[in-house]
């Protein structure tokens, strides 16, 4: 094991509480909306955000217009009040699988993060659990006031054609 | 970096080192089940325990009973004997997937977790690998000789409907 | 809290390190697959390395063969470039989801490691992600020049069947 123990120093190790607190981050965002609690959705984001759900192919291509463009924290609270208050929508039970999560720390305080993601779904007018969406998260942290928050988000999604219309936020 | 080291501090590293434990836990139990040894399935349980399969409507809204329902750790062992040794079902091949795991630890010496998981499901005669089953662990944990026992392990699960019949745990 | 401390020792601590090196490592490869970058394949490999990917019944029954069945580096290079220059086939988009993932480090060198992978998959004109593939990964790590590298990777997939053809390494 002595071998292993040298592989495995400091610098490792610094990187790896990193990653450690990109995946708890997810963890806490991905509850939030799993739960509904939309309202507490733009805490996870710093004033001039930048959230898009965007397909795979208009990322490879660098073409920025996605599913949903949300510039500025108060974009996200719109969206938020409008999925619970004036939207109409069926009944259904989401619920987020996040993994392969890495950072890439840069010079200018930002953190460069990624991870894939599942978003599965269940409608009550449709018994099984479906993979809704199935991509990756590209994104951008910062610290302020000694927390993670995102400056910009951008889901990936893989699939050509959402099945039914996608309500809630990735 | 430097805000990054002083973000990650002492009280960080003390609940990592926690849900570390608990992920390593949770992959141990899913690989007994995947690889069908339910006889080991016991030995994740303390003496007291409860473990319940329930439908997330259930869960939501307060309601006890479950598809499975176990109240100590004997019926977990009757459970495991019934399955191996008197029932009839259509052979097949399971796989748990858990993300997104968090732990809560409490005054009182249980450790509240959760996470999400998957069940993959491959019959003999349905050559497809489906999702079984979506939901999450709803768990509280204690130390019993140094060991992470389950007190109580809820799995709350999204599918209105499980395609064919749930024959082994999750 | 303190009998918790108690639990997770030093011990505990230099295999979570382990533990943590696998899950990264998994992650850089995933992603060289998952955005085609095929000629990067190779070098998360030993020369003298085992790669096969194989049905779990033969896995369970001990019998070698499998779906593709790679020995040595240069086979891996064969196969990256038959792909990428020769081959024909649909295009598609692919994404690996790896999770409770294991060590077991041995007295020879060698990091038994595991861990379970979902492979999706979304074709050009069937606009839904699918599960293309549900396993796990057996694996035996060493160390060269200070690097985790694969001596041997069995991919063994649940499915008994692959809709449409596989393609891509897994």
């Amino acid at each position: 094991m002595m071998k292993v123990k040298e592989f495995i120093n400091d610098e490792y190790l610094a990187e790896d509480k990193l990653l450690r607190a990109v995946e708890s981050f997810n963890v806490d965002y991905c509850l939030a909306l799993d739960e509904g609690r939309l309202y507490d959705w733009e805490k996870f984001f710093t004033e001039d955000c930048l959230y898009i759900i965007l397909a795979r192919e208009n990322f490879d291509a660098g073409l920025p217009v996605g599913l949903v463009y949300c510039e500025g924290k108060a974009m996200i609270q719109d969206r938020a009040t409008t999925i619970l208050e004036t939207s109409m929508f069926a009944p259904r039970y989401l619920r987020h699988f996040v993994t392969n999560t890495f950072v890439r720390p840069s010079e200018d305080g930002e953190i460069h993060a990624g991870a894939n993601y599942q978003l599965t779904q269940v409608l009550m007018d449709k018994p099984a659990a479906t993979l809704h969406q199935v991509g990756r998260y590209v994104d951008r942290f910062v610290l302020e006031d000694g927390a993670l928050k995102l400056r910009e988000r951008r889901c990936v999604y893989d699939n050509l054609l959402l099945e039914n219309s996608l309500v809630y936020p990735v």
